[in-house]
């Protein structure tokens, strides 16, 4: 079996939409916090217009700063022509892309149309590829929409098609909005898989909207997905989706992973330490449930 | 495929522990409430001694008051002698009994140890069906204690055994403590069905301590579980096993179901109405995610 490996995305995911803001100096100790715990990858922000999302303008001199620093693998996310430019500049070695499968939630986040985001991300993305970044691609609103329910999965495996037929192989299916169910989420990766077996790497994204974060990340774990985006404290959610909750704590996963054996080498207690940081910060309860309950220790 | 059996237990498991009692009216309304809703089985209280447990007091009347109204059949918890001659004194239909695999939370809950405590539950449980109840047996702590740690897995099976050789077929695995995994779940229930295969009905009931609860339900589901003790709003937790957080919300595991069509039947509005009342009464959150986020309408 493949190592698995922990993409943290609280610091993008999590902080994005945060109506209270992390000054920098406060958000660079937490990044640093978390590269020390031996989590494989974090996600520094996104390369967003600094005047629609203020929380994340400080993205491009996170990533100048933590450049070289040891540690988790740092990644930044991008969705248009200006953002590739921000991340190439600013030395960041993982790009992560995406277009959303709902054309509506794909018009209010990009103003573009599913297709046409496609259309425009693609070309990005192998550019991204040329310039030697490690690329993952990523299908949003993969398995339902706050905006429009059902989202066809034939549309979106039409989407991880056009991603493998232009080399694009790291492959990440999002469940934005939290609509997701274990026995949708084996289908629909089981078939992504089938598309080419020797050569996808998945990664799942999981929101706990409505209880089932956990229940989809295990389900996942079984189709042979091996990347897990996951956020410290289970902090999250998405306002343009409607009511979606946090994406699964990354220090229940890490228990959970720890206790089976299938990753043991990633510090818990510090991990459980920023996680309670960062309800002590925001000054309200995080749903992760590790950080409040303690560990099992066997 | 079986049909799907949920058990509604946070009338008991739920009120049980907190600190605010119910008054009887009210929890007289809330049973009634959850009678309507289609839930299979609703568990009224537990047989306890009053002076320990003042929130149980009111379990023979309520199944008094309520038996022979139309909606879920009605259980009740009994752990000794005592507890059987109320539970067939007042005719409630179904009678759940259980030894806890821990000796020290066995110690805790009933002065005696696992041993012991099996020895005088089997012949109480056959005492209950040859009256004619149903009778469920549980093997608590079955997945792991807060005070002793792992449980092995030969010694809760040993206790299974125990209670298929007295005739009593209808078994429950409790995680207490809420230390399962998936995986330890599967194997867990897997040897559980080879025991008798044709014979054996199998209930589980998890806590969500560690972010586990909902992922144990569907692991258990695909081991071929077919009941499913769950609580309104996720209420539960139990002081005696540290740190228990609450049980698998019952309209998150609802909500679940009616999306892959397992069991579409239960009125999914009801419930939520419901956990949002036992919100209000205890003027809290509650973990439950589906009575605060809504539903996915497809």
């Amino acid at each position: 079996m493949s190592q698995i490996i922990i993409h943290e995305v609280g610091p993008r995911d999590g902080l994005q939409y945060e109506a209270q803001g992390m000054p920098t100096p406060v958000k660079e100790a937490l990044l640093r916090g978390i590269m020390a715990t031996g989590v494989d990858i974090v996600q520094v922000g996104s390369f967003v217009n600094p005047e629609k999302v203020p929380q994340m303008a400080d993205t491009d001199v996170l990533c100048k700063r933590l450049a070289g620093a040891k540690g988790s693998v740092l990644s930044g996310l991008v969705l248009n022509e200006r953002g590739l430019e921000r991340a190439l500049a600013c030395g960041v070695p993982m790009i992560c892309m995406g277009v959303s499968a709902s054309d509506t939630h794909s018009r209010k986040n990009t103003g573009m149309g599913t297709e046409e985001a496609l259309r425009r991300i693609i070309p990005l993305a192998r550019i991204a590829l040329a310039a030697g970044r490690q690329v993952q691609v990523c299908v949003q609103s993969a398995f339902g929409c706050g905006f429009e329910g059902r989202v066809p999965e034939e549309r979106v495996l039409a989407m991880v098609h056009a991603y493998l037929d232009a080399g694009l192989n790291m492959v990440s299916l999002a469940d934005t909005a939290g609509h997701a169910h274990p026995e949708q989420i084996r289908r629909l990766f089981g078939a992504v898989f089938a598309m080419d077996p020797d050569n996808v790497h998945a990664t799942v994204h999981c929101h706990d909207t409505y209880g089932l974060g956990m229940a989809n990340v295990f389900a996942a774990l079984e189709a042979g997905v091996t990347t897990f985006e996951t956020s410290l404290g289970g902090l999250g959610g998405c306002p343009f989706t409607k009511v979606a909750a946090g994406n699964v704590a990354t220090e229940d996963l890490v228990h959970s992973l720890r206790r089976t054996g299938l990753r043991t080498d990633i510090d818990l207690d510090r991990l459980v330490g920023l996680a309670k940081e960062l309800s002590t910060f925001f000054a309200r309860d995080l749903p992760g449930r590790v950080h409040r309950a303690g560990r099992v220790e066997y």
